[in-house]
C-alpha cells in the first residue's frame, strides 16, 4: 500500500463543519486503498486567540511557555478531526508531537527537526488506523514542548513524508501555485506543475501557499508534493524535480513580501571583519536577513542596509543598540513599510534583460526602488508600501501571467 | 523549607484578570519562604466548550480523543498563570500531565493515579521555581493522556502533597465549608475546623467545595488540608485529623446532590447471586453504584433500586438491555427527576433519634421519600427533585445549622 501524508491548513480546519469535510475527504483517500497520515493546523485563529490571551497575561512571555500554549492549538484540531473520521467509521488516532516523538532543536518558536521516531506511527498503520498528527510541534530529547515557528506544519508534513517515502499532498484555502497572488494580480494563471527551485523562490517571497523551509525540506529528499485546494474537485499544483531548461519560462510568477523591514546603519568601518560581525551578531540572535545592499561613501565609511522579519524588530533594535559602539555606527534607523517585489523565472539563467525590463517598467510608473538583490532565477526590488500593486501589475501584464494576456 | 501545594479551580483562574491576581497570591506565599507547587483547572468554561466542540463533530466521542481534547484546557492555564508569575518577576516553570509523569491507570475520562515521578518536579523546586501543573490529567506507562474524571484537580493536587509530605490548600470560589449550600439554606455557618470524615460525607454528598476521592486520599496520607476563597483575606477551613467525638455535634450539616438517577429493576430472581451479578456489571463498566434499596414481593420475586450518576445513563442503559434476559427483569425503569438530601454528624454514632426526627420533620412538610440509606455518621433521603429546598430548610432550622438559630 501506498503511503500518503496529507496537510491541512487551519483555514481547512476552521469550524466544525469544516473538520467533518476534511474528515470526508481523508476518507475517501483511504478508500483508495492508501495507508494515510494527516497533519492538521490549529482551527483557524486559535493560534492568534491564544497569542492574544498571553499579550493579556505579559508583555514578554516567555519563549517556553509561549510553546506550552501553542502546542494546545493543534492538540484540540487533531483530537476533533480524529473524532470525525470516527464518527464516519474510520479507525483513526491522534497522535502529539511528543507522542510521535518528532524531536527537535529546543529553540522555542523556531525548533528545527532532528529525528522522529517512525515505531509509534507504524504500529498505528499497521492497525489500519488513520493517524492524525499535530503539526507544527514537536519535542526535545528532556522533554520540553516545542514549535517549529513559521511553516511548521508545512515542515511536519514533508518531514514525516520524508521518513515514511510518502507523498505529500497540502490542502490549503487556494487551488494551487499561481503565477501571481490573483488578489494583486487580477487574472493570475494556475500552473500545472512546477519544481522545486521554482517554488522555492516563490514560497519564500511571500506566495504563501507552501513555506520555502517545507519546499526546500522536499526537494532535499525528492518528496513529490502536491499543492490543492482542501474538498475541491479542481486539480492543483504538482511539485516535482527539477527545473527543465528547455522549457523553461522567462519569468513563472511574481511574489510579493509584506513581512521584512529595512534597516539601515551608517558609517560604519568599511573593514570585512565588521560586516562579518555585523551578520554574525544577527544569526546568533536568529534573526534571518534577507536583502542586503553595502556602499562605501565618499570618506571611506561603510554604510550598510538590510532587511529582516518584522517580528524580530525588537530583538534586532536591542542587538544594534548594544553593538553600535564596537561597529563604529553613528546613525541608524528602520524603515518598516516596505513591501518586496520579486521576478522568478528559470528562464532569466539562459536568456539576460528580465532586469533591465523590470527596471524600465517600474521607471515609466515611477515606482521608487529602494533595494534590488539578484540569484539566478530570480529578482527582487523593495519598494515602498503602496507602490506593489502597480508594480506586480506592470509586470505581469507585461510578462504574460495573465490568462488575458496568455 | 516548607513545601505548599497550593490548588486554583476553574473559577478561579477563568479570565486572565483573575490568573493576574492569582499569580500574585501565589507570590506571597512564595515570598513568606515556601517551596509552592500550583495545580490549576482549565480556565472557567474551557471544558464545557470543548466538549461542545466535540459534540458538534460526533454524537459518540472516543474516549481517548476526548482525553487528547480536553487535556489542553490545563494545558492553557499553566502557560499563562506561568507568564503571569514571570511578569511579577518570579522563576516559575509550567508541565504537563505528561512531563511531570504523573503516571495512571489507561481509563480514559476516569484514570487513577497510580504514581508520581518526583524527580522533574524536584529539580525545578531546588533551582527556586514555582512549579505550575495542569490538573486533572495525567499519562500512561505507554505515553497515552488521560484525564482523571471528577475532582480530578483536587486528586491530582492532594497526591502532589502526599507524595512532596506538604500541606494542600484548595482555593474555590467559596469561603469553606458550611453546614450547607448558603443558597440552599440561607444563614448557613462556615465551619472552621472539621475532620476528613465529615468531609467525605459531606462531599460526596454534593458540597462540591472539593471532591471526596481528594479528601479520602488526604485522610490515607494524612495530608492537612485548607480550603478556602481565593484572594481573599476571610479565614477558610482547616481540615484535619478524626472525628474527635466528645465534641461531636449531632449534625455537623447538610449535603443536597442532583447528580444522581434512580433506576428500578422489577422481579428479578430472589438470589444473591443474580444481585452480585448486577453490581459487578456495573462495575465493571465503572459505573458507581450509590443508594441500594431492596425488597421482595409477596411472590417471592426480588424488586432492586438503586442511584448512579446520571452522566452513566447511556451505559447503564445498554447494560441492563443486554442482561435483562439473564437477570430475569420483567420490567424496569429510570427516575432522573430526584435528588438527594443527606444529613452529616458524627454525633450521630453515639446520639441516637436523628433519623427519627427528621422523619418526622419531612413527613410533616409532606415531602415524599423514595429511597433511604444510612451510615455510621450520615443518613441520606432521596425526595423527587423539587423537595429538596423544603427539607433541607426545615432540618437545617431545626437542627441548629444557621446563624440565626445559633
Amino acid at each position: 500500500m501506498n503511503i500518503i501524508v496529507q496537510k491541512y491548513g487551519g483555514s481547512s480546519v476552521g469550524t466544525t463543519e469544516k473538520i467533518k469535510r476534511v474528515a470526508e475527504e481523508i476518507k475517501k483517500s483511504k478508500e483508495e486503498s492508501n495507508e494515510i497520515v494527516v497533519i492538521v493546523s490549529a482551527m483557524g485563529d486559535t493560534t492568534d486567540e491564544l497569542l492574544e490571551l498571553a499579550g493579556a497575561v505579559t508583555n514578554k512571555p516567555d519563549s517556553r511557555e509561549l510553546d506550552m500554549l501553542l502546542n494546545t492549538g493543534e492538540q484540540v484540531s487533531i483530537a476533533l478531526l480524529t473524532m470525525a473520521l470516527q464518527d464516519l467509521g474510520c479507525k483513526a488516532v491522534s497522535l502529539t508531537g511528543a507522542q510521535l516523538h518528532l524531536e527537535t532543536t529546543s529553540s522555542h518558536q523556531k525548533a528545527r527537526i532532528k529525528d522522529i521516531d517512525l515505531s509509534r506511527i507504524k504500529k498505528e498503520l499497521n492497525q489500519g488506523r488513520i493517524v492524525v498528527v499535530a503539526g507544527f510541534q514537536g519535542v526535545t530529547d528532556d522533554e520540553e514542548y516545542t514549535t517549529l515557528g513559521r511553516g511548521g506544519s508545512d515542515t511536519s508534513a514533508v518531514a514525516l513524508a520524508a521518513k515514511l517515502d510518502a507523498r505529500c499532498e497540502i490542502y490549503t484555502d487556494v487551488e494551487g501555485i499561481y503565477t501571481c497572488d490573483p488578489r494583486l494580480l487580477p487574472g493570475a494563471k494556475k500552473l500545472n506543475h512546477t519544481s522545486y527551485e521554482e517554488l522555492i523562490e516563490m514560497a519564500s517571497l511571500g506566495a504563501e501557499v507552501i513555506h520555502p523551509r517545507a519546499v526546500e525540506l522536499a526537494q532535499k529528499y525528492q518528496v513529490p508534493l502536491y499543492i490543492a485546494e482542501s474538498c475541491s474537485k479542481a486539480e492543483g499544483t504538482i511539485i516535482n524535480g527539477n527545473i527543465d531548461y528547455l522549457e523553461a519560462s522567462l519569468v513563472t510568477g511574481i511574489a510579493v513580501n509584506r513581512d521584512d523591514i529595512q534597516i539601515t546603519l551608517r558609517d560604519l568601518e568599511a573593514d570585512s571583519y565588521i560586516l562579518a560581525e555585523v551578520f554574525n551578531s544577527l544569526a546568533e540572535a536568529e534573526i534571518n536577513v534577507d536583502m542586503i545592499s553595502q556602499l562605501l561613501d565618499k570618506s571611506g565609511r561603510m554604510n550598510l542596509s538590510f532587511t529582516i522579519p518584522e517580528m524580530d524588530i525588537e530583538k534586532a533594535r536591542e542587538l544594534i543598540a548594544f553593538y553600535r559602539k564596537d561597529w563604529g555606527v553613528s546613525d541608524w534607523w528602520i524603515r518598516s513599510e516596505v513591501v518586496k517585489v520579486s521576478v522568478v523565472g528559470p528562464g532569466m539563467r539562459t536568456q539576460p534583460g528580465v532586469a533591465a525590463k523590470v527596471f524600465k517598467l517600474l521607471a515609466q510608473s515611477e515606482i521608487p526602488i529602494l533595494m534590488v538583490t539578484t540569484s539566478e532565477i530570480k529578482i527582487s526590488w523593495l519598494v515602498p508600501a503602496g507602490y506593489e500593486e502597480e508594480a506586480v501589475k506592470v509586470i505581469g501584464y507585461n510578462f504574460g501571467l495573465t490568462l488575458e494576456k496568455d
